[in-house]
């Protein structure tokens, strides 16, 4: 069902990222999965580096967070070797600048294709935070807890 | 139980404030409510903005913290249709310029509530982080975990 | 065995460090274990204060995130009052400027600690963070959630 909807709007799951350090994408507890960090990492490179401020463009940040969500997802349905089925927090964060303040307009990025992948069930609790900097200079890492 | 505890604290729930985002204040797992990142809005206004720095007021900013728990407290009670039993988990993030080390006092904003409201079932783990900017300016945020 | 393995690998755990605010080191629900932010305190001082930045040294740091995880492993100990089995997520804090962005390597400190202690139920999910500033000037913050 889930391979049947990313079909229908399009999406491709990439590849399960191996994460930089000594850790892994995600681990399963019981009927929760918890996703690592997840960086905008595309094709082996980042979507956007740097902090955000005012006059850098939501759109692209949105767009990283979009594909954080999906590597997420990716890595999500690696570790459970089921799919998910619902979406229960993400934890957002935003390279920022101490004037930008928009952090929950970048999150959305990663909201929205939750929704639009899961529907109700893609509806979840959420934190979104500005942070100084981030691994390997990414402009934004998100979290994910998925239940099956 | 939880409504005659805060009559006698003279506290008032506010109503759940509408996400400013495409997520929603708090979900359900089984027995957890994981709250979204509440903001200090109290009457449609945030209580405190800013980043906090060794000249700001810190009682001004745990009165902030206090309204997010408060704001949290509502949003669980609203998702699960029942009264929270157990405050397990805060997560407490403070604008902070690069020389405000005092997150911890600020937190305790949200703590002390907490145990007021919940005596030992209020007593709970905690984080709190500095943090360079939060969304629309706000001061902190804070998302909780309570358990049924 | 927990106790032996610590005792093969020359571990001590520290006596639990009492919280600097209104909370507790941890706390349990059901199988899980939820620490607090652990900073990097050993016999009562700080390991490390102030912001990473490139010209910091990245070994004292892990150094300092290796006693966050130790401090957070007694927590847990000493709250559920049997030993945790598995480590299931590191959630690590680093104090940054804006140019340091190797939160992930900082954040190895804690995670190969966990691996080297518990084996394969020592490999995690992470998110690592850069952060403006943190309680007291530490350096490094680590929450950690284990399983029983």
């Amino acid at each position: 069902m889930l391979e049947q909807r990313l079909k229908e709007l399009g999406i491709q799951l990439p590849a399960v990222n191996p994460p930089i350090a000594s850790y892994v994408p995600a681990v399963r507890e019981g009927n929760l999965i918890l996703t690592s960090g997840q960086l905008p990492m595309k094709d082996g490179a980042l979507l956007m580096t740097g902090a955000l401020s005012p006059s850098r463009s939501i759109e692209e940040a949105q767009a990283a967070m979009r594909q954080c969500f999906l590597n997420a997802l990716a890595a999500a349905k690696h570790v459970a070797g089921v799919d998910p089925v619902r979406v229960l927090r993400l934890g957002a964060f935003v390279s920022s600048t101490a004037d930008f303040t928009d952090q929950h307009k970048v999150a959305n990025g990663a909201s929205d294709v939750a929704k639009e992948i899961f529907g109700e069930k893609g509806v979840h609790a959420r934190s979104a935070i500005g942070v100084p900097s981030l691994p390997l200079g990414a402009s934004v890492e998100l979290e994910v807890i998925f239940s099956l």
